[in-house]
């Protein structure tokens, strides 16, 4: 966030002040306070990443206004519908997403110390937050950790119009010894519809390849296409391997709710529907140590993660990332600076602290 | 293939003839006939899929040709090198890819069957075909495929302009019931080298987002492209979602190389480099009823790929596939009607069976 917008736009808190207000709200509204930590955590590591869209923004929305009409269950009854040494599937009985979710892929992790791997799914869910908190999870237990979920439809297949697939995430976070791990954590569409929302406000046109209209044929109108539909990562036709976008959208439908038995294809929500229990979420472990020996491989993870950070940098560019260390270095600036949370996010909570009585005690 | 160019460009045979011929090569440079006879099903099972670039066109320059001068090892001492109920690493002992792939995805697929889930790496290999091949090994066995193998260095990273990583690609094989199985199998860059070839033998100009010349600057002609870099899925930059596909390319390399303790980032050859034994894989097996029962699993696949196949179709568009359907189909169709293979590969199969005294039978 440049300086000018912070001092505009954005308002500075820190981690834990932010934790224990969405927290309060959370348990405010009848979630157990153990869940509602939880789920506190996990928009907060939004926040910290500088992944906004997935922070305290969905809160009062999302969360808040969700269990208070009584569309999401705040005490929901999760049920194991299967379990055996290295598998798990929960029904998550349309609680929220964060803490089913963690109790998840802390069960994959713990099954998958004992076992050498292990997977799991998760349904009757909803939104979860960012796939990579879960999938770093497993990065302290030296393990490589997996996570994915469906969401509301928003993007059309490839050669279709039809709003079909979610943004449908995939996290992949890899320790590392010294370097900070390798954390991919992608939508399998071009952009999010937060890009295209954030386009629309800036009265800035798209570019080609990220949105399609009503009609399925591309536009660079933000208003159109938030009526229309998201393209797959790889743009449109196959031409750039728009085929493989939509084919990792579609996988993690599958992955997460077909394999859980949860609501897949047609039967997810539209971005916009309020219905719950419809998403579905899956989570993986895999122990390093069952296929190599742990110092070795966080060695050669170190040397790997450098020699692509050292390599030549294409003309007027100044650095090389790898996954994950935008948001990891985010993180250490939000810690030290304070946490940037947007002006009209900050309104939203001011006004949920006087709904729900709870003190407003955010300012940095 | 279409009819004019089957015509001109290509001449037709038979799976069964084109297996026996491969296999009978691979045998007469000293691959024992077990080994050469899986090496021959791999590579005809592209050619099968229409995916030329990886069939019989490797089979003289990559495999032949390296086994004669001794770069590959005909009768390599392929080893175990860790082994757990979960898991295994096999060392290939710089032999041919495709015998040690099998042969650990199919100790994978039995793990599984046993424990539920299951992985496995090869290190010290070499160029393995379809990484689909492997994957589609588990659908029988009602089990998720999954395969991964790093390739010599093609493409840049996000920013970049060293070449650091191959094409890498990933491919996930899911069963359904009546319909065919869901084959996700692509590279991780927006087109292969394959494709940049081809657009330089017909004089046609790359699309934006395929290609770097050598300076890191985007290039239009195939013949700089060709001795510059390939560009990630997502194109260049991260505006399309370029960082995407370098994130799932270095993961390829992680979860093959990395972690079998094989060659990985700078170490990994370069396109056109022949050492051998420097390319690993990575395979995974995830047995359906360990998460839900099969047939209602089964039952909902092809609710899912039919919900797909059936939605809007874009202007002009007459079809949407999902992944895998046009190989399938082409696989289907070539068994009828003979498989193509391109004249100039067919020149240099006919010049291999004389150097090999080894009789071409290979028309249709």
């Amino acid at each position: 966030v440049p300086d000018h917008a912070v001092a505009t736009a954005y308002r500075l808190t820190t981690e834990a002040k932010l934790k224990r207000f969405a927290g309060a709200t959370l348990a405010a509204v009848g979630v157990e306070v153990a869940d509602a930590a939880i789920a506190a955590d996990v928009l907060v590591a939004a926040d910290l990443r500088g992944i906004e869209s997935h922070g305290v923004a969905r809160l009062a929305r999302d969360s808040i206004a969700r269990l208070r009409d009584g569309t999401l269950a705040a005490t929901p009854d999760v049920r194991t519908v299967r379990e055996t040494p290295t598998s798990l599937v929960l029904d998550a009985g349309n609680g929220l997403g964060h803490p089913v979710a963690t109790r998840a892929m802390k069960a994959v992790i713990a099954k998958a110390d004992l076992m050498g791997t292990a997977f799991g799914a998760v349904r009757g869910s909803n939104h979860f937050g960012i796939a990579g908190y879960y999938a770093m999870l497993a990065l302290e237990h030296d393990m490589i950790g997996i996570a994915s979920t469906n969401a509301v439809r928003s993007a059309a297949p490839t050669f279709g119009r039809d709003v079909m697939v979610g943004t449908n995430p995939w996290a992949y976070a890899v320790p590392a010894m010294h370097e900070p791990a390798f954390v991919l954590d992608f939508a399998t569409t071009a952009v999010s519809r937060g890009t295209l929302e954030a386009r629309e406000r800036a009265r800035v046109p798209l570019e080609p390849g990220w949105a399609l209209d009503t009609n399925g044929a591309q536009t660079l109108r933000a208003t159109e296409a938030l009526t229309g539909a998201l393209v797959p990562l790889g743009g449109l036709g196959m031409d750039n391997g728009g085929h493989k976008g939509y084919g990792l959208g579609m996988l993690a439908d599958i992955m997460c709710a077909v394999l859980a038995g949860g609501t897949f294809g047609t039967d997810v929500p539209l971005a916009g529907e309020t219905r719950g229990g419809a998403i579905s979420h899956f989570f993986g472990a895999i122990k390093i140590d069952a296929l190599r020996d742990l110092a070795a491989f966080k060695a050669d993870m170190d040397a790997e993660l450098r020699a692509f950070k050292d390599s030549a940098k294409a003309p007027g560019v100044e650095r090389i990332y790898v996954a994950g260390e935008i948001e990891y270095e985010k993180t250490l600036a939000y810690r030290r600076d304070g946490v940037p949370v947007h002006l009209s996010v900050w309104n939203e909570l001011e006004k949920l602290s006087a709904e729900l009585a709870i003190p407003f005690e955010l300012a940095r």
